[in-house]
């Protein structure tokens, strides 16, 4: 089924809490992340929470990746939203759940923009 | 059932087109909806695209909000991503659908970090 945009929403538990509350280490994930997936990095933004605890985003050219971690549930909510053919998004995914070592990760994809148009009804 | 974060994924189709292709506006819209629903906005950021589009993120202290538009096919993915229960996440989807003056919304919400472990099997 054709979609404009691909969404995977990853539940992260069971992750290094130490990871999941060390900014510059999820910045550094985030970003590389985007990069093996192919995408084209336009802006990132990340914030370190009181007292633990992470808010980022990248906007990529194709869309974007946001993450927010609860290091107190070892737990991490991860978003990868892409258009295009071009973007890899499994390698991201796969590189997020390695780094974050999450021992229970859940990947839930949603197409974004099905456009089809139902019959109208008669 | 208990869960650290919210999340309405808005489908927003037959939009009017014009306005999906108006960043300063929908960077008002965007702004809009988070104060309507009270959150805090820690940094926004959006982005014009050639011919046509626009993406953009606003980070709040309660999670994020993200957009990404198809004016040529009359479409918005909308995220609203929420935690605690001081947010007023209804409220910015109604703005949201208001003013890109969507005829054909559809909102799907997920609860993200729904932390029940399943009972050790014997």
């Amino acid at each position: 089924m054709d979609a404009l945009g691909r969404h995977l929403l990853l539940e992260l538990k069971e992750c290094n809490p130490a990871v999941l509350d060390d900014l510059a280490f999820l910045e550094e994930t985030m970003l590389t992340a985007a990069q093996k997936a192919g995408a084209t990095v336009l802006e990132q933004y990340f914030h370190q929470f009181s007292p633990q605890g992470v808010s980022g985003a990248v906007i990529i050219a194709e869309s974007h990746l946001s993450l927010h971690t609860w290091p107190e549930f070892g737990y991490a909510a991860v978003d990868i939203f892409t258009c295009g053919d071009s973007v890899d998004t499994e390698a991201a995914a796969d590189l997020l759940i390695e780094r974050l070592q999450s021992k229970d990760p859940v990947i839930m994809e949603v197409k974004r923009g099905v456009l089809i148009r139902t019959p109208s009804r008669v």
